[in-house]
């Protein structure tokens, strides 16, 4: 079991980030407001978890203006997803010893 | 995938939790010094992670003298393990779909 656990990234133990590299790993670009309406947070507590997960280069940030207006857009960067790839096959052995 | 996020509990998020929690569905009885073994904790790290399963009413605790030593084991109780196999099904569904 401890070797499961040595595998799980604290980095992704929030549910929050959970659901963030979770739609990163589904879709290649997502924008702020999409985060926003999908998990039901404030601007400020997504953009900090957004801030986390950027800082440990897992996601990557593409700032633009689209009709003049300023649109974020973030994507998984290769090391999140080896990264998250990891976390979930840590989470499935759990699990699955788990339910045994 | 806001569904599932919904079913993730905050009192499982912490790794330290989710180990204790794994431990406690594929054993009745765990030793608060297996515990520490199996999951490489401090006694103070390890007992307040405890304190707050219990408080929740997720985990039962044991307190008996065995040869006239203190022995504390704990349990999952019928609250925990309905609320950690929600927990899993939620992770096993966000995985899915990540993985689609």
């Amino acid at each position: 079991m401890k070797e499961y656990l040595d595998d799980i990234n604290k980095a992704f133990e929030s549910k929050v980030r959970l659901g963030i590299m979770s739609m990163l790993m589904v879709n290649d670009e997502v924008e702020f407001n999409t985060f926003k309406e999908m998990l039901g947070l404030t601007d400020g507590n997504l953009a900090s978890h957004l801030k986390t997960l950027e800082g440990l280069g897992y996601i990557d940030v593409k700032k633009q203006f689209v009709d003049r207006k300023p649109r974020t857009t973030y994507s998984r960067s290769p090391a999140g997803e080896q990264a998250f790839k990891v976390h979930l096959q840590a989470l499935e052995a759990l699990i699955r010893q788990t339910a045994d």
